[in-house]
């Protein structure tokens, strides 16, 4: 196996771990036999769209298999396997999660393209996913559709454990918010991995220095798009999504709503310092 | 141990596990040492009170101990457990946790009173809970309100993976739902015990000969109350329980729209058949 990545500190780590790093993508193709498996982790947008079709398609030849690990919006997936067809160029994506401890753990894999490339990638799928951790979910563009649908639920699930455990907080008695998660975490019908990130967050990190927004955005984004083309409702989501977006603003409306009800009511506002 | 339901198919259940049943609540005191521990499981409202206070007070003594391991209001705890204590009377609120497997698997027990009455019942608590499984939460109500937002999440958590999955089927790709639930459950973040349960209806139940009625409602209609005492937002929590109520109404807002939308711009409406 032969890696490259554009970040200095990701071929450290890589050396670090005893990979082969070649200095370009011409090298690492090079140091391929074709017909070539090449699997991509890059950022979704447009350095998917210039590693495919400026780094590595001038180098490539019939039948060799792009896999895009990454988080592509699944339009795009099928957009660049009808591009790479027309070459002769074979593609796949690949949905992934599991997160950073997913790579020890085994990760999830949710894979679109042709059953061909299917069996023809299935042992690296087997040797990366969780047991049972992996499958085929339909065509070109199936895989980082079913993720983007997974990604909507992350969000989801996210924003509701949140509201749940700040009205524990706040609510009429002093709480031992890490025992509550561990005794939820222990029978209880809410259960699962993310709470038991909860409760390790809870037992090991300070909230209080952390400010008070989130990132991100982009799948849940494109979830909320598709919901709206499938016309089915996606108050969750959007929710979700809307509150995320909030925690990052100094908002515009909740200035407007403060500004109306001092204007009919004569109700006070605070100046900001 | 001695018990006593109502219900005679209960009753009937008890006796096929062989458990001791008397014919009413004083043949059942009257077969306990006092003082006693009575552990009730009875629907919220007024059926609890019913039962203290009308079934079961004439015959305590001093220091019996009642526990409500029911989803009463905690704030009816609150007031029960006062106007025992006038009585001498001892009171434990249990919030419980972990559906009908949980019965077998271990409950998850939020438990709100005395720390003296904590241990008092502790040998009981151990044998009902999953493996750490059970915490005093607080005084009496911080049972009930820890588990009245457990349920709130709840709600919350069955509408997030409820849209994703719809999503999922209603999308642009065919997709095999079960093997999607598994692969999620395999390493994926969103992995979780009602995850798993979505897997199993999936592949076991026929949700076309099932109405598309969501019951239920009252601890998540009470978590809200609770959040808006608080003052904390509650985003997902009011679009699970809307859900919820939307899901078994013959919505008039929904007739109310598709005829103003008639009226201005002269869309069609159906009739109903």
């Amino acid at each position: 196996m032969v890696t490259y990545d554009v970040s200095q500190s990701a071929i450290t780590s890589a050396v670090g771990q005893g990979l082969e790093v070649v200095k370009d993508y011409k090298e690492m193709l090079e140091n391929i036999d074709c017909p070539r498996n090449i699997w991509m982790m890059i950022p979704a947008g447009k350095a998917v769209d210039d590693v495919i079709f400026n780094d590595l398609l001038p180098y490539l030849v019939e039948g060799d298999l792009l896999i895009d690990g990454g988080n592509s919006n699944y339009k795009d997936s099928i957009k660049r396997a009808q591009k790479l067809a027309a070459r002769k160029i074979e593609f796949m994506d690949v949905g992934t999660s599991g997160g950073i401890c997913g790579v020890h753990n085994g990760l999830s894999l949710m894979i679109g393209g042709s059953k061909d490339n299917f069996k023809r990638i299935e042992p690296a799928l087997k040797d990366l996913a969780a047991e049972k951790g992996y499958h085929l979910m339909g065509g070109n563009g199936a895989g980082h559709f079913v993720k983007m649908v997974h990604n909507g639920i992350e969000y989801t699930l996210l924003q509701s454990y949140a509201e749940g455990f700040e009205l524990l907080r706040e609510g009429p008695f002093e709480l031992d918010l890490r025992a509550i998660a561990s005794v939820w975490n222990n029978g209880g019908i809410v259960r699962s991995w993310l709470l038991g990130l909860i409760q390790e967050i809870l037992e090991k990190d300070k909230l209080d220095i952390i400010d008070a927004e989130v990132g991100g955005g982009q799948t849940g984004s494109w979830a909320v798009e598709a919901a709206m083309e499938a016309e089915v409702p996606f108050t969750m989501l959007a929710a979700a999504l809307s509150n995320r977006f909030h925690s990052r603003r100094d908002s515009f409306a909740a200035k407007l709503v403060a500004a109306l009800r001092m204007r009919f009511g004569g109700h006070t506002v605070k100046r900001k310092r």
